[in-house]
Order: C-alpha cells, then sequence, then structure tokens
C-alpha cells in the first residue's frame, strides 16, 4: 500500500473502498471491451457526477484514458470545469497526461488503486501533483483496493499473451 | 527564440511559418470567443488532418485545450490513435497535459510558438518530452512565429484587464 499523503489516508477506509468499487465497475467495462482496464469516478458530495473507462482503443483516440472521460462528464455534470470539490477515484495511477489534467481542473483529492512504475504521475514515475507545477497541490492515496485493480490488469495481460500465443 | 532540438531546426522554416500560420488562426478563434488564445493543428503528409483551439470556458471541460482536441481529431481522421507520422504545430508551449497526450499519441515533432515558463511542459517549467518517460522522444522547436503567437496572449490579456477595470 502506498500512501503518499496523510489526510486523505485518516477518512474513512470504508468509504474509499466504495467508491473504488464503482471505478473497478467501470474497469471491467474496459476488460470487457479488449481495452486495458483502468476505470475512474469522481465523486462530488457524495455522488458520481462523471464516470470513465479506458477506450483508447474503442475510440482511436489517445486521450480517451477513464480518468479524462470521467472528468470531462464531472465538468458537465456541473456545469463548471473547476472540480474544486471534488475527489477522483481510479484504478491505477494517473499518467502525465491524467496527472496534467487533475492539476487543469483543480481536483483537490485524487485516490487511486494500483501504483503505475513506469507511467505513473503521481509518485510512481514521476510526481506532478506536489504543487511543484501549477501552484495546485493534489491530495493524494494510493493503494485502495490495490489487489483487485492490480487482479484487472493481470488478467488483461493474461489473456493479451493468450491471443498472441494462439495467433504464432 | 528557444530551439531545443537541432533536427527540427533545419528543416524548412518557411515550411514551419505556413503551418504556424494554420495555428495561429485557429488561437484567433479561441480569441473571438473571449478564450485564452491558444491554437493547435496536426499535420501528416503534407496535411492538416486535425484542429483545435482552447475551448475551456465555452465548453466548460478542463481538457478542452486546442491540442487536446487537435490530437483527438487527428486520431479520428486516420482512424488510428498512434500519430506516429505527424507534427503538431501549436502557438503556445503545451502543459503538462497535453505534453502528456503528445506522449501517449506517440507525435515525433512538436512546433510551438511561444514559451509558456510558468506552465509549460516542454522546457518551460518542466521537460515531459525528454524521453525521460514513456519511453517516447519528442522533437521540439520553440519559438516559430513567436511574436505573433505572444501578441494574441498579450491581447486577450489586455482586454480581460480593462474588463475588469470597466466592471470596479
Amino acid at each position: 500500500m502506498n500512501i503518499i499523503d496523510n489526510p486523505l489516508s485518516s477518512l474513512n477506509q470504508h468509504s474509499h473502498k466504495h467508491w473504488m468499487a464503482l471505478a473497478l465497475r467501470e474497469a471491467e467495462r474496459a476488460l470487457q471491451r479488449s481495452e486495458v482496464p483502468v476505470g475512474a469516478v469522481v465523486v462530488h458530495n457524495n455522488r458520481v457526477i462523471g464516470r470513465g473507462y479506458n477506450s483508447k482503443e474503442h475510440l482511436q483516440d489517445p486521450t480517451a484514458h477513464a480518468e479524462i472521460l470521467a472528468i470531462t462528464a464531472a465538468a458537465g455534470s456541473l456545469g463548471d470545469w473547476r472540480l474544486v470539490d471534488c475527489t477522483l477515484y481510479v484504478t491505477l495511477e494517473p499518467c502525465p497526461m491524467c496527472a496534467g489534467a487533475i492539476l487543469n481542473a483543480r481536483i483537490p483529492r485524487v485516490v487511486f488503486g494500483a501504483d503505475d512504475l513506469d507511467y505513473g504521475a503521481c509518485g510512481g514515475k514521476l510526481q506532478l501533483c506536489s504543487g511543484k507545477y501549477l501552484n495546485h497541490k493534489v491530495e493524494l492515496l494510493g493503494g485502495i483496493e490495490e489487489g483487485k485493480c492490480q487482479a484487472l490488469l493481470d488478467e488483461f495481460f493474461r489473456i493479451q499473451r493468450q491471443r498472441q500465443k494462439n495467433n504464432t
């Protein structure tokens, strides 16, 4: 478990798991469509106001990550690009693009599941959310339902390897 | 002028100015809609396959930067999220979100106009495109039509200040 910042970790873990379960449901939708299974929800006043799952292959859009789709949907729900009272739950540590979107949207809190040591921009590979850039600091909490989030990713890559094996 | 990488700077400057003029036209559209004037085009085989201008306020979408819209449009044109033979022209140095999108889309070349020392992620404030992250290095050339690009930004902020003055 990777707890980067303390304030969020003191909040109700049951609550974090509840919202992460909804993000996991989104990730399962991605898996069903043969996408890298990542899902996200944006929570505002105890309500999901935006959700998304990785749709890069289906849409053939390199920006169609779960977080981008969830953030755009959330801003649409509020009618405001400033997601200042929101928490983003995402099953995998955000990449630089998504971390940049989190900063641009002024999201104050991000809870993620699995670490991404190759591309993660919330401490895994680099750290864009520390307040050093864009004058905005994001409270981060990693490792919530990490096992379930990682298991979906492992399942995806197992299926991919099996497909490649069958094709050769 | 900020020439970060050499290979691109040796290409035809006239050609760079031609494509940047089209990005500037997009930026002017943003200015007409009272948006921070940033415009972008994606060029493939001497043809614009995607264009966009900053639409954050109009769409109330924090991800609706010029580059994101142009990249999504370009991927739609090609039917492929991999923009491997493309060059992105943008009037302002990309922010971390857009630099991340450039990396995710595997865009090999980015030409930009004005530097952004506050938020730029192509050397201005930080450097995400050096190949240190995401195993993808982007050739960068800054400073093309820098004066015209910066003049549009200055005009926007002049109008904003005037509006605020009139309202007080």
